[in-house]
């Protein structure tokens, strides 16, 4: 089975964006068992769409595009595959009150712009989009079947794994599937997690050991590909499928990586520390400087924070350091922000203030500039408070790029809180 | 001309990393005046890669590949190039000489795998690679020119920079180049967007005009292709570039997006907050609770915000609402936390705290749960406490999805800021 990917759209040709569509379609026909052949991308005009995918029609077997679904007139991936077909657009009764639908919901009028998105090639079957305006659709040109699904991606994915996924895994039903562990790893270089792991494939023969990076953690990835039954859906993560050979490299690859392992189920640091505090009954506030609030916005992306995360401060200036937190102002003067002292009244005060069992702090410099012979771009003081004692430690950590270092101090600091909690065993 | 690009390896097919020297290279083009008619990726293996670059060269005049110059088996790049040129790989002497010096000025010794890498296909012209030790090459199969590239980014770059874009610039000498501008909007859905500027192609057809969501933004792209003389450095931004057409455009487009446009040069609401106190000599607070740390996370990612941000109390809990800024109690026990009467007191109470000259503050509902008939999911209040008065707004922006919401909630209170603040001129 030959399988392609194709994104459309000016703004991957223009390099203003990063084709993350296609990454992402990718690991998914791959967790899948389907690797794909060839990945492509073409800008936002008909004769370019209409060739490109001509081509693919008569070399590949199935094919999912991306982008070019708007109601603007650059988005043209209807007419393109239509061309393609050499048929025409028509108004699909069935996409139009989809889309009715979904803006009735929003409390949104359809305006003939909208409408445009109805336009579906002649014989497109619609895939419905449950989180956008743009409806997406399937069509069938010389013997290819064609997955036409938006650009934006939340509503790529959820389109994919709603209306696209079922259909592939009927497709390779009876085939193979793969049974999938993640670990998430911090504070190991991606070489250095693979030293570590260097006797895995003689240990292991059957299972394949991937890496990637999901900055700043490494997610480390095994994959045993196994007969796919009836009952198993291919491409189910692990957690579903008792495995002893899995569950022995498992053990064999944490035993290697240590205390560096995050989770053993590929969760992020934020999500852990969340299961942690909320198994543990317990509750957490955090001061942050040089992570400008970023700390708060991980926890609270993860559904249910309210739970345990009571405060942040996010005390840029010195004064909210004294006035907020309760920071000396003597500390500062005589250590400055960025230093561990700091960090530890930072930490008390936000524990104080919050009223919670913990609290974790960060002062340090982000970058570009700000930075000494003393304490270099990079620096960074996290400290620690929890119902028995205040700590803090200090680190180098320079990625050389303002956005990249706060993500390390937010790691940082979430990993040497998750150190300290109650843990499962 | 017609120019293509072609990245190779396993890792992008398998969705293990996200192909961002393909977005880069297209950038450097486009800013050279050249726009890249198509993207490809392929897996390391030789027969596949001889077919597309057999296919490129058809079709192309120039091309530039990535990957697949390393020293173990799966890099096949060169193979692929010269089964596609007809012709066999020969150890190339300056190849070899060239990683030799590099070798030596690391103290390193050449293994048998590495002299692999000097084997380029014969006919080949060496391109240095000075950061690491796969030279490149380029070749001429068919009329089209291919230059090979290292897939290490880093090193990529250097040599696209150093080797490639030189010659690319006598190759257009003389010949076109963009002018761009672009503006950004929030605000309007795009289709409203377009709606508005529907006649800008009759007004003005020697600008394309182009749209992308940069959530929760519209980034409005104004692109004129110019006659580049020797001097003007085409795909030069239209800052450097007095275009009296282009400004004429540019008005134009204005005018019908109103004060929906937050920036003239693209700016996202964060740096044309950030420029807008700067210049007033002005500072931030900010008291959040749904957008929990976003909106100061997106105000320390400008670099130099120190200089106008000072606090930001993320207020998960009602005892952090009551504690830190103040909120009283009766309103949290009569409205709720979700209510414009909170979201003043929550500014008022950060701009106190803080001390500056204006705050901000979001209280509301980013789901997946919590909401209620009265106050669905989506339902924020957003207040704004400056030095004059206190003000809040209720909004429903349901996106359905938990990250989005908060994403739209910052951004609302971004733009309620941005209006109240000293305009420029």
């Amino acid at each position: 089975m030959r399988v392609e990917i194709l994104s459309t759209g000016d703004e991957v040709l223009l390099g203003d964006i990063v084709d993350t569509n296609s990454a992402w379609l990718c690991g998914q026909l791959t967790e899948l068992g389907i690797r794909p052949d060839g990945l492509s991308a073409v800008g936002d005009d008909i004769d370019p769409i209409g060739q490109v995918v001509g081509a693919i029609a008569r070399r590949a077997d199935f094919c999912i595009v991306t982008g070019g679904l708007g109601p603007t007139p650059d988005d043209v991936t209807a007419l393109g595959c239509a061309r393609a077909a050499a048929t025409d657009l028509e108004l699909h009764p069935q996409a139009l009150a989809s889309m009715e639908t979904f803006f009735s919901r929003k409390g949104w009028t359809l305006t003939p712009e909208n409408e445009k998105q109805a336009m579906l090639p002649k014989g497109a079957v619609m895939l419905e989009n449950l989180h956008g305006t743009a409806p997406g659709f399937k069509l069938e040109i010389e013997g290819c079947v064609f997955y036409c699904l938006p650009g934006v991606p939340s509503e790529m994915k959820e389109m994919f794994t709603g209306r696209v996924l079922p259909e592939l895994r009927d497709k390779i039903g009876g085939r193979e599937g793969l049974v999938i562990h993640r670990l998430t790893v911090f504070g190991l270089p991606e070489a250095e997690v693979g030293r570590r792991l260097k006797g895995f494939a003689k240990a292991y023969p059957g299972i394949r050991l991937g890496f990637r990076a999901v900055f700043p953690l490494i997610e480390v990835k095994l994959v045993k590909t196994v007969k796919a039954t009836g009952n198993l859906a291919s491409g189910t993560e692990s957690c579903g499928v008792p495995d002893a050979e899995m569950a022995a490299a498992v053990t064999w690859t944490a035993d290697r990586l240590d205390h560096r392992v995050v989770s053993f189920s590929g969760l992020t640091l934020e999500q852990e520390v969340g299961n942690l505090l909320r198994r543990a009954g317990q509750t957490l506030s955090v001061a942050e400087s040089c992570t400008g609030g970023l700390i708060s916005h991980m926890i609270t992306d993860v559904p249910g924070a309210s739970d345990y995360f009571l405060f942040s401060g996010v005390t840029y200036a010195n004064s909210a350091k004294i006035g907020i937190l309760g920071v000396s102002e003597e500390t500062l003067i005589a250590h400055g922000a960025v230093h561990e002292e700091t960090a530890k009244q930072m930490a008390a005060g936000a524990r104080r203030a919050g009223g919670s069992d913990w609290a974790v702090s960060t002062t340090g410099i982000a970058g570009p500039s700000g930075g000494t012979s003393d304490k270099p771009v990079g620096t960074v003081c996290v400290g620690l408070a929890g119902p028995d004692r205040v700590s803090a430690r200090r680190f180098v950590l320079d990625t050389g790029d303002r956005e990249k270092n706060k993500h390390l101090f937010a790691a940082a600091a979430l990993e040497m809180l998750r150190r300290a909690l109650p843990q499962r065993n």
